[in-house]
């Protein structure tokens, strides 16, 4: 994957990135497993699979341990290399894109910790049609922003926004859903709150997968397009 | 609050302090709509007041201004002063703060809206004592967090990690109390919900104010404490 990655082509045996290519194979590795997480957290869910549950925190120290590494391997390349431009760019936008696939990391876990809890109690009778259907869409998002910052792709990051629109717009709805399931049955709501935390965890985990593709712009474009309308973004993007 | 700030005056001078000053000014000002959006938004809550709601998503517009100027600023400075050391670790906590803050405001702002929505219904029955409570020590933590980021004090930083301790125990309390509500009337579970969705957005306000508190650590100290107990990170402070 780092081979395909522009910045890292454009200058191939400098030091500063051979620096980057140890930091983004350590980015690349963490963002496969935290986007396994989700997928695990999801399938323990749906499949009252416990030990899939075991295995998303399991891998939560690994998680933390990368992101730690990757700001410890960023700010080094800051201090000793000075990146400029685009390079620059990379440095900061990983920086942020960190932080985001932790926080995915974080989500999984709550989406696991509450599979495991449900798991206990028998299932959930309701709300897993919802669950599963934005937990594909959502699994998809983080496999395309991660794959757009690999590419360095600004156009499959646009989709990643468009996507995050739908997710919102269908979070809304499953939320709606949801609580007229207990209001109907005030026997399952506490079952049913739970289902509902994993559809904010996984909407969470949307809005973090776009975050990640707005850098993929920023570091492509130059063009900071967080709090811009996806409309704009396209207009802006395809301007340059 | 600036002259305060120990890496800004231990060079008075330089260009990078200058720049740096520019910046700071901006984040301390960031930092006090946030608090303000999230003071507005409990009182909006729980005094069923609208203006107080719009006032907070008034506002919303220039904390995501200040984040991307922030920002901007940042990148300036490491492209022109290469700053190293405790400078360098200054503009990367800045960074990283800056993000938390804006999200804060965004937890305001998803507080404000269900305020209105509140409002509209003729306010809750229940929970909202739960949410003064938890609402207050955020707040505080906010504050502290902000000034021990002004002051670059560690020890300050040290009681918003413990804050945070005791905030996500109260939060998982306050959960259960209202899931009781729930259950004993059904009628309300709408409108409890909706004071839930405001706990956690509380709760993920702590959460924010403690990531800003460790890049003091981080700032001060040289130590990177994401994902270290409060207990271990007390230690390896007070070892240096």
């Amino acid at each position: 994957m780092t081979l395909k990655n522009p910045v890292l082509a454009h200058h191939i045996s400098s030091q500063f990135n051979e620096d980057l290519q140890e930091v983004n194979a350590k980015f690349m590795a963490m963002g496969g497993i935290v986007e396994q997480q989700v997928t695990n957290a999801i399938h323990a869910l749906l499949d009252t699979d416990v030990n899939m549950s075991l295995d998303v925190q399991y891998q939560e120290k690994n998680v933390n341990r990368l992101e730690l590494e990757i700001d410890e391997g960023l700010t080094l390349i800051l201090a000793r290399r000075h990146p400029a431009a685009i390079d620059l760019r990379m440095v900061i936008a990983m920086s942020k894109a960190n932080t985001d696939m932790e926080r995915i990391g974080d989500e999984a876990l709550k989406i696991a910790n509450i599979a495991q809890t449900l798991c206990e109690e028998g299932g959930s009778p309701r709300g897993f049609m919802e669950t599963r259907h934005i937990g594909n869409q959502v699994r998809v998002m983080i496999h395309e922003a991660l794959d757009a910052f690999a590419r360095l792709d600004a156009d499959q990051a646009l989709e990643v926004l468009r996507a995050d629109v739908d997710i919102d717009r269908e979070y809304q709805s499953a939320t709606r859903t949801l609580m007229t399931y207990m209001i109907e049955d005030p026997r399952y709501i506490s079952r049913v709150l739970n289902v509902l935390w994993v559809l904010r965890s996984l909407e969470r985990v949307g809005d973090h997968a776009r975050n990640i593709a707005e850098q993929v712009i920023y570091i492509v474009k130059g063009l900071d397009v967080r709090h811009t309308s996806v409309d704009e973004i396209e207009q802006r993007v395809h301007s340059r």
